[in-house]
């Protein structure tokens, strides 16, 4: 049964990218300084377009805008959270999804306080690695979050009632910094086209880990995999995602 | 005769490439967090020193000592705004050109009317897509632009009396984040070595979209066209943009 | 005799290559905004991991963490200064050793003054270039700092009282912007697993100097320059690093 689901799960997943590379999604991307450049080509090369202003003056009309809403919180600073305000504001008004990635904040207590804040904005999705995800504990629990994912060298997706782990990837992921950042940012633009949240974070999920085994058979080290990895984002077939791609059901 | 006019611009860009790869020139280049890296590397593939602050406690010193500077309104915000003023009082003492890049400015009402602001100090060259044209419209109407530049898959180039088409280029071009905004900044420097803002807009977007052609032919999506761009705007030679630059008037 | 001793000293930064790849080092990597993600992704490659808010609230819980710290005064601003002077307080406490990179202070007046009064709270290292150096002169003289380093076509590393030269490199790598800066955060990390501070110096010296030589055989200008040499870091051996590495003491 369970392989049943993973199946129709897969299928799921396989169609939101479909769409997304077909219909394409407007994001608005507050993500911090050091992710900027690599988040919005990795969005580009997935069929995203992404605003990036911090500012809080302009971060309504962007957000206004779009389809999704990233608020990822490396360096977070006083105009990171005035820009976080407006954003949040306007995606309440439109309707408008968001994923939250509480970037390291088990390192900076001030950064969790603020993350576990952004909780009763109702993210639709929260992304943490397990560390962050054991500093953000007193503050998730409880609270009805519809999806979290906690990301590692294999991911765990919670849905409100199913949970599901998705296995692809290489390890020279995690030597080109932001490649976790660029994925929570493909969430959130995925979120427009996914039935579900949890769908939205599997294909993501997916998405990233087999174009990652992908460039890794082709490159010499993290410099080269950087762009081997976004040229597979960008050509590497739905059919081809759906053959390589490992997702099961958590029992 | 449109032919020939055709071929002494031509020549006139061409001459403004080579004199920048012989000469250098000095950018100060306010430009959006996203774009900061990527335009600092397509100036330095092109010979020009880029210095990239947006302190505005520091923009006369940095401006002052430039050939050129540009203004891109991306990720515009309050330092932003305080750096554009230091460095525009520091560019009228010392008679130094100047291009405007209004990105996104019809996205964000805030923006254009800063744009529109800053037209009253005379840049040298606007540089808009169709979109931001379109928002800056009432603005630019009446005013005296030595040289309005729409760019897109065709670029348009406006002197005062004359009207230019420049048709190089490649798709891939789009996929890679601000292409467009580093395009800006190459402008800007070749003002040094131009003897109008039309050729070194045509010079550019000529030395640009040949580069783009020539990258797009050994790689395989985005991520690999980046690098491959790069190494074609420094090897790319004078004779090759010549022969494979395509320059005309609009009647 | 100097040769033995040169022999001595490149043993030395080898231990201290071999040790950082062996043993990690955590880095709070104060630097421009056009520098952070070519930086980080150079500081993963050598096995560091790098942490980078700018947010002064931030600093001191990122920086009581690290093994070391680099302050880099590129696109100095207000909130960067805040940062430093929280990241500083947190150094002392702890005993991190930090490295000050006044980026282009002979440019900025008031980056080379606030450079001057960075100099009282003791950088383990200070590099400079020839300009950088000659513009902080006044200021240095008297002042002990255990380690001077004064980058260029050569580098030139001065302990309290020995002086070395190192001569690897090549000149692509002033075609990539933020390799300087990426050199001087590299040589942060190493600080944790160099006995004296020049021995950290000329370790970071030697393996950007190599890997260097090395990209540049494989590229066709700073565009793929940039990736092999990402690889090169990561990929070329402590052995190939003590076979290629030039260094030498300056009688």
């Amino acid at each position: 049964m369970g392989k049943d689901i993973a199946g129709k799960t897969l299928e799921a997943a396989l169609e939101a990218i479909a769409r997304l590379r077909r219909d394409g999604a407007k994001l608005h991307t507050i993500t911090n300084s050091v992710a900027q450049n690599f988040t919005a080509n990795v969005l580009l090369a997935c069929n995203v377009t992404p605003s990036m202003t911090v500012s809080a003056d302009e971060c309504a009309d962007f957000t206004a805008r779009s389809d999704g809403l990233l608020i990822n919180l490396g360096t977070l600073d006083a105009p990171r959270r005035a820009a976080i305000a407006a954003s949040l504001i306007a995606a309440r008004e439109k309707n408008i999804p968001f994923v939250l990635d509480p970037v390291l904040c088990h390192i900076s207590p001030l950064r969790a306080e603020y993350a576990g804040q952004l909780l009763d904005h109702s993210p639709t999705i929260l992304r943490a690695n397990a560390d962050e995800s054991k500093a953000l504990a007193a503050k998730t629990s409880g609270k009805k979050i519809p999806c979290l994912v906690q990301t590692g060298p294999v991911d765990i997706i919670s849905g409100e009632t199913e949970k599901w782990r998705t296995e692809n990837g290489h390890p020279l992921m995690a030597k080109v910094i932001a490649t976790g950042c660029a994925q929570g940012a493909l969430m959130a633009a995925l979120l427009a086209h996914a039935g579900h949240p949890a769908i939205a974070a599997i294909a993501a999920s997916l998405w990233f880990g087999v174009a990652g085994e992908i460039a890794a058979k082709s490159t010499n080290g993290p410099g080269s995999f950087s762009p081997a990895f976004i040229d597979a984002l960008y050509r590497t077939s739905v059919k081809t995602i759906g053959q390589m791609g490992r997702v099961s059901m958590v029992q």
